[in-house]
């Protein structure tokens, strides 16, 4: 059997023959039903060789096909390692063991909540928290290492509150700005996520759909499970998409990507600038283990598996000397407003502007990349003043996003000036738990939530929202208590109100 | 049968006749012995259409009499959709379904604690939260999104602190104090609080008479469950009462409220400015929830249901257009002092002087409108300073309400400057756990702390409380702080006293 | 058999007539084998009236020797209600009901940690809390309304941290200093607390001996279990004692007693002038209630039983009218420095001054009378500069008590200026768990923590404590938190540690 | 036999001579095959006389060894003491008690995660607190008095926030950096800590070699259980050790040990200052109690065991007259650079310049030694502004150390200003959980975060980090909140999402 010629190959492989390329030597697998040869590619792997090697000899169809662009094999790996098509039959179906996990949560699957029982994004997220698979709640969820920004993101908002305007005419309530040129009908987007099929079979074209419907645009990642052209034919009529870019050390390919990405139609390019290395996710990092981890006790220093061989494979692909100097470069290839994603502090705002790009997005990256970085909506407190000193405002469109669950949280951001705020994870659960109708539902309860504090704040309009609106004055602070004092709270008895009377234990004795 | 009319109807409808009209398209209900057709006013029934639809074709009226006033159907159903008289011997008694919620609270009445055992006015709320309906417990304690505002209400006090001053003979304490011209025993009024028959099947007089009796005014509400002239009617000897006001698009209705409110002597009108919508809580939601849910599993996105009609239907009663222009109408209608319920912040408080009202409420709506509004108090530790300043401080009277709960609290308010505060839910669950009793006793444990605390702090009457007894350096700070350290706090072993050793299984080591 | 004669009588009373005096017409209680007539005193007794007619008819010792000193009725009860000796043979032994409180704290008292487990002043309270009758302990660890002022007293010190010197010979520690005169060797001394008894069957005499052991001063209570002169008489050699005192509405009586103390030979007089009513103290109310509480559901308003009226009893023994100008006169009745016991602002600090007074305690009354009343430590940090700027920090001795539980609490006192502290409750509970070792270990700790701490801090005497040895800059914020965000904290997944691989159950999947 | 003559002794001794002198009159003891009379001795043991009670007539090896070094004995206790070889055969083995603890311990071990599992720091200390020993982990993990500042130290960088820049070209990370004039790997040192065989029975040399393999200092510390000499042979090629010193107030005996040191390679001298005398760990004493306590109820007050004892025995060997006025002889006696370890505020970092050290380490000890002393890195933030004030900062290198368990906390450290940081207790915890293998991963893991953690903040080297990339707004406040509304909280009824409906029993109400 001759497999160098894998173009003109009539006879199909057998499952036997693959099985015996199962070790680090001469690994093969099966994806949708051809064979591939990936031995020299095991050290690149992104993810590690290890998970690869799970599957050696093997179909690794349904792990694959989740986490990769249907386009990646075709792409990254050289048309010589393709081995052709296998006879699927042959191929010795795996028996599975029994999951008691898996098992509890298709339990919880049938009897999860219908979806009006969800009335605001965090009951999307509690909802997928129980019925998402656990390594993709994982990978979705998790954050920088103690998930402090992770959670900071949030609890950001927390530390702002309202100063209301009353008897104001709020009948009619205008929830519609202009992002980039496009109007459209509520200032957030649908920000980039990777990997939208490890909560949805179909992926991010879902989001798509969602985003069309509520007329907002969706930034389409890099990363995405679809493929580019896939999310791009979904789109209708006037729908406006962005592209979020990881830039490729190759310029050549990253050219070609954005240059694909104009001629489709896409009119803003957020180039991500937060990113240099993918961050160390360690809640993400246990739950692989469990799946790949060697299953002997292992504790020698010399075989520690080095999580540098991942962060090296990734710097090919992601340029970590991508600088200040490389702007022009990309102001020169493209006619698509450029902005850059994952701004963190004043100064680079202001070198942002001279630069020449568009916009920038105060982001942390969802608190996936440096832990006690500070969320968007701090910096957007520290950057709005200084740019309205300098009189510089309205040369630059400024976005945040990370931690946005509320509308009073997208109130809170355009207060202070921002022009719209990202929302990516609560589409991702939403999308996860319930499909396109949690997407829908999650986006309309935005804009009711939205349409209701807009009333209640007193602005009819999203140009009427103004930081006398809102008090600040708690946000800049990062405390943390001193450390509780154990023996003193020991001791303290706590007050109890009447309702001990209700036991009846108690009863008896009064 | 003649149906169409109702006034000379000699022959009592059947219940089975009723019993067919019992979906969407032909909907009738029976409340207190009557029939009415509801097919049209379907749609714009304030609490959405599916509570409706529960009974349809069926005895409404346990659910329906405690929310709505006894005149409601008559004001706002059109005459031509009043049925008539249903024999009700004709109706099918519903089997009620063994629910072992509320069994369990017959169980918790059947053991409640006496009246003696409540010593504040948590204590009432305790209670209340045990032997109250779920649902009606839900309407009465929830609030806005998070329920942050609603906790902040309370909490905010607790950055108050006391400056007292010593040597001050406080032998002889005098709490009385003048609101709006009226002499009262203690600086409290009771505040307008909606739907008070669930709590208590005789609803909002029961205040009426505890205030009557400790000789505090009662506000009266808009949507409270007895009627306007029930509550009036309470009133005895030279007792007072204001109005509060939801102000209708239709000034024509609104004006003939005013105007016979004043007739029937209201001494004061409290137009509620921050209303414009009324907000969403989903606890209450929720609540409702497991009442009206549909019971299959519909997770279809264009069948969602969706909050804006309840919102569309209740705008066309409270006007979301009111705003400063309307002003000067209201002055001209009635001779009432006119005070703006719901200011929150300061710019409003000087803008309402120059409009010419007496008074303003700092309120945020206890907590259920606008999530991350500020408290009432901080309000007015940033209100008075500034009037101070510019000398208004005794243009216009002050008050603030929400989270009362202590004398403490009202004590604060008094320092900063408030002529009086608004107590609202304390009552009510005083009331909903021990009807009149409750709410005299809450009331004089109120007076009784009062008057301990005036000693302490050394003033003997409510006009020698001043700024300078109190610290209010930490109010200002919304702070959070930085999200724990999951890891750090679980490898930390906290201290521990000696008092493992009277643990037997540990003695036998010593 | 006549009555009327107690003093020549020979016949003893019979139990049985005693018996028939059991209700609030005729009330007879018996104590300590002699019988009284309380039937008019009962509106007047402090406590209520509730807790005598338990026992009408009946022996009272037990319960009435730990709270009232031996010479009570002597003095306060007219002598015609004297009723002379009781035949206690013939007193029907009351059946004690089983208490199964009382048979787990005799358990946990047969497995009490041995005295050397107690390590530091918390661990005594641990102890005692366990250890001591419910009520006592209610007493005794019972603070004002929500105790926030309570637990503030200690915790405030949480809020200052050190700024040691290194390199300085701290070989010898000299840990003496002079009060009012006195030369101690420790500058703590033990403050005046109520009903000693309860704690302990000796009382405050235990104290007066601990503190003989250690050279520190003990401070008399007014309100003690034992009498003024079984607390002097117990003093030896060159022993100092304080009279703490509540000044009485008949001066007469006020003088009385500092003449007694100043002949007795106390070294100070202390006015607590922080006490014109007692505090409300509602965990102490609550364990109360369980044993005098009536025992049918009485919730009718009218029969409310006002707290006002022990109130009111209280007022006719301690004077609210007491004030600044009575302060010449108590400079006239005695030669003993005068200080005054509860001061809470520097503006009362500098008057007492001008007043003539020869210290102040900044205290709160151990968090026993007015809710948020700052710290003694808070308030001390507000004193000490202004007096500085004033150059009056020599004219005043400066005194604080309240959350004392370490010695570094003590350091930091000194170091902001205070001449020595009070500690109170810790002793009590020392004495309630172990008795005089108790005490005696209580003090011996802290003078070792004391030694060890000024070595840490690189001072080898009192008089070389600074402010510049303290950072205070967090002491003055009372801040609390934003409400927490409940849903948001539902949904976040706290990260764990590999120690989860512990777990049997997970092991197998490795 | 002749016991005087141990030089020539040829006749061992027998188990049970030795075994009658078990008392306090006559204490011998077998360490290691030999017998020693430590009558004498027992008072002066820094750890106390009990602890050698328990072993008097017995062999001590198993509990002597791991916590003195080997020439102990050699050096501290009289020849003449040294009573010889005991024939070992004649020993009466102790029958073990079955300890229900160790049991479990032992199965925690076999079950302990494999070290692919630890990501980080913490994950290790995760670990050691389940396969140590009690006492052994007590000994590490404890801190002074409630144990605030040892938790504090890690907490504090939690109040420190980033500032990345972004557009820097971080392809080549270069993590070097140059301590007291030695080119390290990573801008961290092993700082001193003592006894390491509790951990591991190998000690501290392990802490060598894994420094050796990563490249970076190792500091020896005074108290090793290792022999100073072991720990320098261990040393290979041109790796580099300092010293730490406890100074013994017999300077001959300091300068012995200097000399020793300089002569054997040492490249730094770190004179601990913050310790003149010992802490007190209650958790440590409590874990000893267990093992040493008496087993009679004794709580006589008069032989409560004074710490004293134990304190003062400390006190003959580290100085506490130690002072400024020495540091000229230190400089006189080595040309190594010295360095003050446990400087604690700005005023005597500036004196440590004046007095011509090379260096300080703002420490507190690990929070072994004062409570409520500052964390190492809120010191470095008040002194770094302040030198540069004064134009010093170059003038000296400026260490910390505490609480630093991730890169991002030495990144926050370098930022300030700081030339590095010292890690002792992670190292120790991954030596006790996995020997050298885990101080290797240890080690590696921060520099795989700190290599990410500079590409994040936008550094490509050590001297491009600076105090523009963090925030430190919060750092300073030492707050509290205010006490807990007990009451209020528990009348809140928390908000739940849809999960509730996952539950089976609430299912079927839907």
């Amino acid at each position: 059997m001759n497999h160098d010629s894998n173009d003109t190959q009539a006879v199909k492989l057998k499952g036997e023959e693959v099985a015996q390329h199962n070790n680090r030597e001469s690994c093969w697998v099966i994806v949708d039903g051809r064979a591939y040869d990936v031995t020299e590619f095991l050290p690149e792997h992104p993810g590690g060789p290890k998970i690869i090697l799970k599957y050696a000899g093997k179909d690794a169809t349904e792990e694959y096909a989740p986490i990769h662009p249907p386009d990646t094999l075709e792409k990254y790996l050289d048309k010589s390692k393709h081995l052709g098509e296998v006879d699927m039959n042959t191929v010795e179906k795996e028996e599975k063991e029994e999951d008691p996990d898996e098992a509890e949560r298709q339990e919880r699957i049938a009897r999860m909540p219908i979806l009006e029982q969800c009335y605001n994004l965090m009951d999307f997220e509690a909802v997928a928290k129980r019925v998402m698979k656990k390594t993709a709640w994982a990978y979705y969820s998790s954050g920088a290492d103690d998930e402090i920004t992770l959670r900071e993101n949030h609890s950001a908002f927390h530390k702002i509150w309202f100063r209301p305007r009353i008897l104001v005419n709020v009948e009619k309530i205008d929830l519609s700005t202009t992002m980039l040129g496009t109007k459209v009908s509520i200032p957030f987007y649908v920000t980039a996520t990777a990997l939208g099929k490890l909560g949805n079979p179909e992926g991010e074209v879902v989001l798509t759909r969602g985003a069309r419907k509520h007329n907002v645009i969706q930034m389409i990642p890099t990363l995405a499970s679809c493929s580019f052209d896939e999310i791009c034919d979904e789109r209708e009529g006037d729908q406006v998409q962005w592209l979020q870019l990881y830039v490729n050390k190759d310029r050549a390919i990253t050219k070609r990507i954005i240059e694909h990405a104009e001629k489709r139609g896409c009119k803003g390019l957020f180039i991500t600038v937060d990113a240099p290395q993918l961050g160390r996710r360690e809640k993400d990092m246990r739950s692989k283990f469990s799946d790949v981890g060697s299953n002997v006790q292992n504790t020698g220093g010399d075989n520690v598996d080095r999580s540098q061989g991942a962060a090296r494979a990734i710097s090919s692909f992601i340029d970590p000397a991508l600088c200040w100097e490389d702007i022009p470069w990309f102001l020169s290839v493209t006619k698509m407003p450029i902005l850059l994603k994952g701004v963190q502090r004043v100064e680079d705002v202001i070198r942002a502007i001279s630069a020449g790009v568009q916009g920038v997005v105060l982001s942390n990256h969802g608190g996936r990349q440096l832990d006690f970085a500070r969320s968007g909506i701090e910096v957007l407190a520290e950057v709005m003043p200084e740019l309205r000193r300098l009189g510089l405002e309205n040369k630059i469109e400024i976005y945040i996003d990370g931690g946005i669950r509320r509308a009073t949280d997208i109130i809170k951001a355009l207060c202070l000036g921002a022009t719209g705020v990202g929302i990516g994870r609560p589409f991702l659960y939403a999308m996860s738990a319930y499909g396109l109708p949690g997407v829908d539902r999650a986006m309309q309860l935005l804009k009711d939530e939205m349409e209701m504090n807009m009333r209640l704040i007193g602005a009819s309009s999203i140009d009427q929202l103004d930081p006398s609106m809102i008090d600040t004055r708690g946000l800049s602070m990062h405390t943390t208590s001193v450390p509780s004092d154990t023996l003193g709270l020991d001791v303290y008895d706590p007050l109890v109100g009447p309702s001990g009377s209700f036991r009846p234990e108690t009863r008896s004795k009064l």
